[in-house]
């Protein structure tokens, strides 16, 4: 049963295998009128592509987005917007050391159990290439969330054991502005020159590493998500866990938070006046933004963690299709570390969650 | 938009607020001819139970589970089963104290600020309450998955900062055996004991703390999960994530795992030749018996992480509905920690997001 | 796959058979805030209840909605109401006769086939029984609609070869007392007259006799309907469909369209101004108020056609479960013809879908 | 909310509009392999193309389907499978003509209450163009559904007041060629002659004129479909009525079986023997092969009704955005009668209901 779709009122599906013709993403249930800006959506792609830097891939994807539909005189029809994006790098690469061999800690085995076939050049549907498809759906509802003022901020936490300080209290702007200015995309300047060393270390020596990313969602009024099972958390949760690599998955105050008692973690409710009137704030934010899985308008906050990439330059012991004992080593051009390009991914799925659920909302009430 | 249902093939629908007539599930889906076990279900909604224990909430509730549909001759016909569970405990308490208070960490501020207006009774729909739904409808999940030798095992793990050893290799009937013997449900008799003082000690002070479930899905085939969106792995974090008072999900490798080097945590995959002909393993399971969001036929496995319970015996300063500073302290009978009786809710929406994903794969390929 | 509910946005979900303890209703998605009148609920239970006339069904069933959840002080509260509707009637009469044989034109066999089983009491689940927890769920859409100023309508248009004229221009109110005059629940006192007749005529021959309903739905505000899969008619087929013995339907010109040349049947558009502002119209509605799947502001209009009933009190010869040929005759007491009281189920599941479209509607804009 | 999408397990969703640069379908849950046959789909797209005989539109337009993800060395994975189709005859002419216009019994004016806005060239979304998308995936549908010997097909029954024989007993085989051999696709010669001479005389006076399908399965095995609401007629009626232009639908008996008395419409079960064992039919089938909604294994049977074609080539009177008086007259090439090339589209979507439904019912059983 079909598994391609995510979001129930602005649902996306996506297509494709690193090694067809093109990738892409039907958006359906997008609102109309929404001013398409195709430079921020290249921005966004520029963000994930390989290739940006020396600690990521090296492969060569321009990952240019094409509209095919949705979209006329520059603005959204309220019609199923199609994003195609075509696959370019497709090096003629010879596959049989792949071919009938299980990588170890890849999907070659699950997808061979599950449909008895698969795609073997590159991963097929199992490859993170999936993942621009939904940057470039993300692009589009973040240009749908800035007309609510809904502001989605991740970046690197940590690397390996290396772990950044918590975000500051800083607007959105300078955030961005912090995170851009290195190549591995954490806000932290110090951190950040630890981190890029560690990959380019880890690197060298064939291997790879895990991560992590931290998420922020600023401009969230209170009233979004639904009690019970689409809670706001449980379908940020399940979007972070879909994502390639993730193995985990916290919000507010997270693994940390069952070490508590519940007289330090109760977050205290005050209010403020300002020029829009009052609003009810939280002293602490152990919640996350997040209480009976509906927002409470503070920040957004959840974590995430990747696992290292399996395609490592050593080789390993492994089976093939047959159950015989071979050996296997990586070949090609692999991140030796996710989380720089996958600060854009968490930011796209975060877009999706927040914006189906704002619009879920819209057929109670207007927000 | 609703967001009572889970499930896409056995899918659920619950309903139900803490002080009106009932709570119920209704499961539509669920295939025909399964013998139902009247005196299993009864078993399991017994373990979610209040007053079991001394370190559990007091409240007085049977639970118990009429079958108003769906089944006939003691077996599933098919067609939709309704579970209906009537309130007994509803003291026609004073609940004016917070009728107009936004209790600390709880759903009351959000749930006005979504509907405008609020079941301040008990939580209304808000309430924990609500998964005595899940643990009927998981049970017979257990009964159809106990066909396909499918066991599903969890138990506290953590309290606070005492944390368990990582769970033996032993039969399922032995870890359930270890689990039952004592009342915070915890394999470990020595971390039991440990746990037991520390919820003791944080329910005398008016207190409450947090802790962690640990999940093992034994006898799962390969194949079962969706590539992309509806990973396996991402099913059962929403899952998990939609149970009240949780703050986190990993699987396998888990946060941890985003420390480790690929040379180190990748799974190496081995065969073994036994009765039913070769069977392919992976030396260490750091994938948790999923790889790509598909199960490999390892065991599955997971850690929850829940926030201590909101309401606590002391004085807390809040707002009402109006704004005003108002001070509030917690009455009635609740529990200092949720995970003793969370073991099961966990089970239950495990054994929903398997059986779900067996039935989805089975519109592929027989299972 | 599970097929017991309907809505994407008010969503329902029904369960139970005619000889379990309960059938009923999940309501999840309904808007808080509406005030529930449980005295309109019921009234509209009674125009379906058996025993209400001579013509139809002498079944005693009382019919009784018990709200179980949901509703607080009166009033919807955003989350699930649950209805429940005890089944009374339940004669401990010998189902031996029909146990094993394969009832003519009824669901006996194919359930078999599907299901490899069967509640073979009174028909199980698809007994027309279970179209009452339609109703009750209908009531409470109909009192959200009511606030919108939507009103729908539907009344016995045909019985046998008795075609009654088409529905004058009239107010909702004097179409709903023309109806109520008569049992047969046909705005057209005349045709009415021969309608009963008819139908004792056929009841006392032990036969059963098919029948129509037209609807009418006034105040759908134009824009309701999604392009392509989820066009508004089709949702109302589907709807329509889905009720017992439905073999046919069809809105505007219908069948009868299909033989019209296109300079015949294209509706013309003219501005009139009233009190609001300006409205558009069309001079004629071929359309039947939707065009490209949307509403167009102009009244919605189909009709629905009705086999008739299969049980008939005439010997028939048939096979059993093992093929044998056998005879079977009807027995217990059945409706002559559905339509008197279909009309409230039609009604019903109108209400449903223009509903369900409202709040889709609602995601994009502001209705 | 989205309604671009459609199926539940074989699920497909459609974009594109008739003047952007393409339109195109995802089908998710195609199981795997399923051997492609490439020239299979581009047949089935001839016969939906545009200018395929001189009684159908003139447009030029090759609808070539390009197959961009999904198929592996010929055969399907078991990923979603993306069909793209370009537009190729979007001559650049001036759509002022229509741009601010309401053409009558079309969607324009809908589309714009609706959205607010609208691509107007060519009808946009709305387009009949859409439908080719939807052959695309009918054949892959097919594709399948031949593993079963599940056969479908449909041909033109009338056009206008003219009205063909019901179709004889004959193989399927037997019945496409004789449906091929007219270009108004009808089975019977004598009443395809006389529509096809219907046709040209409706064209020459620059109007249009509506028609019937019928369509019939051959090969579904008893017990697809499921109780209550996606009954199977229900959801082939839906899927009827989502196509452009259909104002009606009716199985088995349909609209006549509602004057027919139960003594007569009750088909009477036999046994009859074979090769495969014993077999059970009825008599007569004036349940169109489903009973309670669930397929009898009889010959699935029913009927659908087009409205005339709104783009006629007669001055018409009509309102402009601004609720202003004005005139229109249909320009360009557009079809007299849509059932000629509709026969396809009936049966694409019928395959993907059937389809739906056998994947669905695999989810309890293996069929």
């Amino acid at each position: 049963m079909p598994g391609s779709s995510f979001g129930k009122i602005f649902s996306i599906s996506t297509f494709g295998e690193s090694h067809g013709p093109a990738i892409g993403v039907i958006i359906d249930g997008c609102p109309p009128g929404i001013q398409i800006d195709e430079d921020f959506i290249q921005s966004e792609m520029d963000k994930r592509r390989p290739g940006q830097s020396k600690i990521v891939t090296q492969r060569k994807e321009s990952d240019k987005v094409e509209i095919m539909s949705g979209v006329f005189e520059g603005k959204t029809t309220g019609t199923p917007i199609m994003l195609l994006i075509k696959n370019e790098d497709q090096r003629s690469k010879d596959y049989s050391h792949i071919k009938d061999k299980f990588r170890p800690s890849h999907a070659d085995y699950t997808y061979q159990a599950k449909y008895g076939f698969r795609d073997y050049r590159g991963g097929g549907r199992s490859s993170a290439r999936e993942t621009a498809a939904r940057v470039a759906a993300g692009a589009i509802a973040k240009l749908v969330l800035a007309q609510y003022n809904i502001q989605i901020f991740a970046h690197v936490s940590g690397v390996g054991s290396i772990q950044a300080p918590n975000l500051e209290k800083v607007p959105y702007s300078t955030l961005l502005e912090m995170r851009e200015n290195n190549m591995v995309r954490c806000v932290d300047p110090a951190t950040a020159h630890q981190m890029i060393e560690c990959i380019e270390k880890v690197r060298k020596s064939g291997d790879t590493i895990g991560g992590r990313i931290q998420a922020k969602i600023m401009g969230v009024p209170a009233g979004l998500g639904e009690p019970v099972f689409d809670k706001l958390h449980a379908d940020l949760g399940k979007a972070m866990l879909s994502i390639n690599a993730v193995h985990g998955f916290e919000y507010g105050s997270g693994f940390e938070g069952s070490k508590m008692l519940g007289s330090e973690h109760n977050d205290i409710f005050f209010k403020s006046t300002g020029e829009n009137g009052d609003t009810i704030h939280t002293h602490t934010n152990f919640s996350g933004g997040i209480q009976g899985g509906i927002s409470n308008g503070m920040d957004i906050e959840f974590n995430v963690a990747f696992k290292p990439v399996a395609t490592i330059m050593k080789n390993q012991s492994t089976l093939d299709r047959d159950g015989n004992e071979t050996e296997i080593s990586g070949k090609g051009r692999h991140d030796p570390c996710v989380v720089p390009r996958a600060v854009i991914i968490v930011e796209a799925m975060s877009a999706l969650v927040v914006l189906d659920h704002l619009l879920r909302q819209k057929s109670y009430f207007s927000v």
